[in-house]
């Protein structure tokens, strides 16, 4: 179970970064509520975890519960937000500006963790050249030019399946080294493009599943 | 490695769930194509899978291949559509009409999978007692009768934080059993009720996980 705390582990399990995420809403929430330092068994009760897994999560990273005293929470908060690039601001483009794309773009969680959705892309020419919230509405056909132009390294795809595969392509030939895909089509991308589909079906029939099994 | 093939077994993995609903849709492509058999390989080279991770997660319900050749795509097709409950409609009720319920009562993937949105929830006066699609919206305190009416069991939320706890409580009262929340609080259900949380910032943060331990 102990592993030595580095950031060079070649591979740290994807559930545990999904939790450090949760850790830190819970610290944050903790920190509102002026708590200086808590157990991980007492965050664990507090916030329905398991403090077993709060610690072994935790220690890919580090050592960062005092003994006696547990973990500072604000202490604990800035790190785990240093640890998933939280600690800046991310520009990122929104490709897609439909029914989807504009609900991500009002969806407030992002901009709460530093995501900030900097430029807006979409064919329709009766989209473009608008702005909604000061943000501006590109053409697609510009993706590359204005994606450099502003150094943006993560995009959102919400458009149509059949044009995913092309907006993606047009992404990483702009340098985008993240993207977070919403269109129901399978993506290819370099190795060194990070890609993580959001499939809102799956998410369905994993329920339907459970209920389909408690029927039979 | 080998288990026994039985619904019975008490625990599948949830991503072994959520790879089915992916094969599912493979099968499907291959269905269109007019492919009848395939073997394990031929799948995984076919749609970028991992063939051992196809056979391990086929057998924890049952012995779908033929020795010599592989699997029928229709047959298998229709075993793992019943399998995650796809061999029958869904009623689903959507609770929070904004963008973000705007965006989901739209997305095409719900529909296509046997998920029907039957019924839309919404505090807002403006938008109770119209339609769309044919689909009525109807008063948030009105939700345990129309729902025990309309004998659903499974519930979208996708109301502000504040409101989703009371929200949920009025759904668990009125028998739902499973719930996709999109709303970013922490829910508390029943143990017999499943809950999916859909945190769509927390996707992003594994992203900028990746993308700031490329810049340490």
């Amino acid at each position: 179970m102990a592993r030595r705390p580095s950031y060079k582990l070649p591979k740290i399990p994807e559930m545990t970064i999904r939790r450090l995420s949760v850790y830190t809403r819970c610290l944050l929430l903790l920190e509102e509520d002026g708590v200086k330092t808590i157990s991980s068994q007492e965050l664990a009760d507090r916030f329905n975890l398991n403090s077993a897994q709060v610690r072994k999560d935790l220690a890919y990273f580090g050592e960062f519960g005092v003994r006696g005293i547990g973990y500072y929470v604000s202490g604990l908060k800035a790190e785990l937000q240093r640890i998933l690039g939280l600690d800046r601001e991310w520009p990122v483009a929104l490709v897609g500006f439909g029914n989807l794309g504009s609900a991500l773009f009002h969806y407030k969680g992002f901009g709460r963790q530093g995501f900030r959705i900097s430029a807006i892309f979409d064919e329709d020419p009766s989209k473009v050249e608008r702005t909604v919230d000061s943000v501006p509405i590109l053409a697609t056909r510009d993706l590359g030019r204005e994606v450099k132009a502003r150094s943006i390294q993560i995009a959102i795809v919400a458009v149509p399946a059949e044009s995913a595969q092309s907006v993606t392509e047009q992404l990483v030939a702009a340098g985008i080294k993240a993207i977070l895909n919403f269109a129901p089509a399978r993506l290819k991308v370099p190795r060194d493009v990070r890609l993580k589909d959001v499939d809102l079906s799956i998410e369905l029939e994993t329920l339907s599943f459970y209920l389909a099994k408690g029927s039979r």
